[in-house]
């Protein structure tokens, strides 16, 4: 793994820095292919909005576009994270003596996931763990990630590719690393992300083009049972793309053709 | 500030910890007095029932008693710390690949609260932010903290000590950075704390000495309402100990012997 720390090559950070100590910062974590990073207008535009609805000092896109190309350069294949954090501060919650910022790049090679995966479609469970309730922090990819933790704790099967979460009511959210989409006739459902839940850069993406595949983009409350009696449902993020679910439990789904194609459109993206 | 990272002297974390990635470890603070870790059996129980709950390794007693003494032994009065994480893992929530962890001890000379604090009470707000309920994590003093940081925010008026904060319900819960307990009678009534809030060690030791005082020790779903009736309310933890609530908004409480009585007892216990 390559990394830079503020721009400088490095592999640790300050003991005090308040992303260690409360979790005080957000990330992404994305594709490179050939050393490109894979949907950076929408990943940037996430880390921006992200960065904003927590009050953190949000790097220069040109600034961490060329560390990730820095990085990347060598590897066909590879993972890119980034984090920014609030910094190193003084004790106590309050951020007001914290302002500076911690800025983190790394790149790993990386094989991809098995190709079966998103041609044939995956095996989810549901998880026990209900997402809790924070409009303040929902939909934010921070790094308050002690929930998706210990869901993703609940199994270690390898034949099962993801969990699926419910929140305290009951209603469907995410998986643990992938937002989660019902196909029903023309409309494209996924879960409001206004409690809980991270709005990821595929997620976006979706919001924008689904329509040209003569889909209705939806947000709304979905139950379990809503996603049983889907035609089709699939997960995505910024290293799977777009997963067809095969099986939950004892419920199985055909391969649809129009996730296959949809799937091929956001792999054909810049 | 002096610091020991797993037993020898440094200042800085892998920036693959997990502590950073996700929050993933606990934490406790606490006072030295002449060098002695103030509270240290309540402090270590609670590190090591939240170890437990997180599944994380539980670093040694003595080791890290130790680590606090080698540390605080110039300093008259200081604050030390201790973060437990589960360690550098690999990419992705699961923990099975984090066998490790990192241990982190520091102390710093603190000339402590105003002594007026203590003696005459203190001024607290209500926060905006409601706590979100999570079972599986509350009471746990994580890295998880973005909700204090946030509420912490909501004020910067250095006349106000501590704000207040309510569940999502609307049920009373803690401070930002303190426990807090109500007087009714001879009942000393406190927030249940089995869907949101940390447990702190003071909270402990109430729990087991408060009947010394004629008190009883009673855990309860409280109301804001609750809070204004009360005789007296106070907040703690284990940097201020014990703190009467002066004021909050309109309402004033006046000075309670009982109050100090129970305050003196505390900062008499080794």
């Amino acid at each position: 793994m390559a990394m830079l720390i503020d721009g400088t090559p490095g592999d640790s950070v300050s003991a005090l820095d308040r992303g260690l100590a409360y979790g005080d910062g957000v990330f992404r974590t994305l594709r490179l292919r050939h050393g490109i990073p894979w949907m950076w207008r929408w990943q940037y535009a996430r880390l921006r909005d992200d960065a904003a609805r927590m009050r953190l000092p949000l790097p220069d896109e040109a600034a961490l576009l060329d560390e990730l190309l820095q990085l990347g350069r060598e590897h066909a294949s590879a993972v890119g994270k980034i984090v920014v954090t609030r910094g190193v501060g003084a004790r106590g919650y309050s951020m007001v003596a914290a302002t500076g910022s911690t800025r983190i790049v790394s790149v790993s090679p990386w094989a991809g996931y098995p190709a079966a995966y998103g041609e044939q479609g995956v095996n989810a469970r549901w998880c026990e763990l209900r997402l809790s309730a924070q409009p303040r922090l929902a939909g934010i990819k921070h790094l308050n990630r002690l929930e998706n933790v210990l869901a993703r704790s609940e199994w270690d099967d390898p034949a099962i590719q993801e969990g699926l979460l419910l929140d305290q009511d009951g209603w469907l959210v995410e998986g643990t690393m992938s937002n989660v989409y019902l196909l029903r006739g023309a409309q494209l459902l996924t879960p409001k992300l206004d409690c809980c839940g991270v709005n990821g850069a595929v997620r976006d993406w979706l919001t924008e083009n689904v329509s040209s595949f003569g889909l209705e983009f939806i947000e709304s409350r979905l139950s379990a049972a809503d996603l049983i009696d889907a035609e089709a449902v699939f997960l995505s993020n910024s290293l799977m793309g777009i997963w067809p679910l095969a099986r939950l439990g004892d419920k199985t789904w055909s391969p649809s053709p129009l996730l296959q194609t949809l799937r091929q459109a956001l792999l054909q993206q810049a």
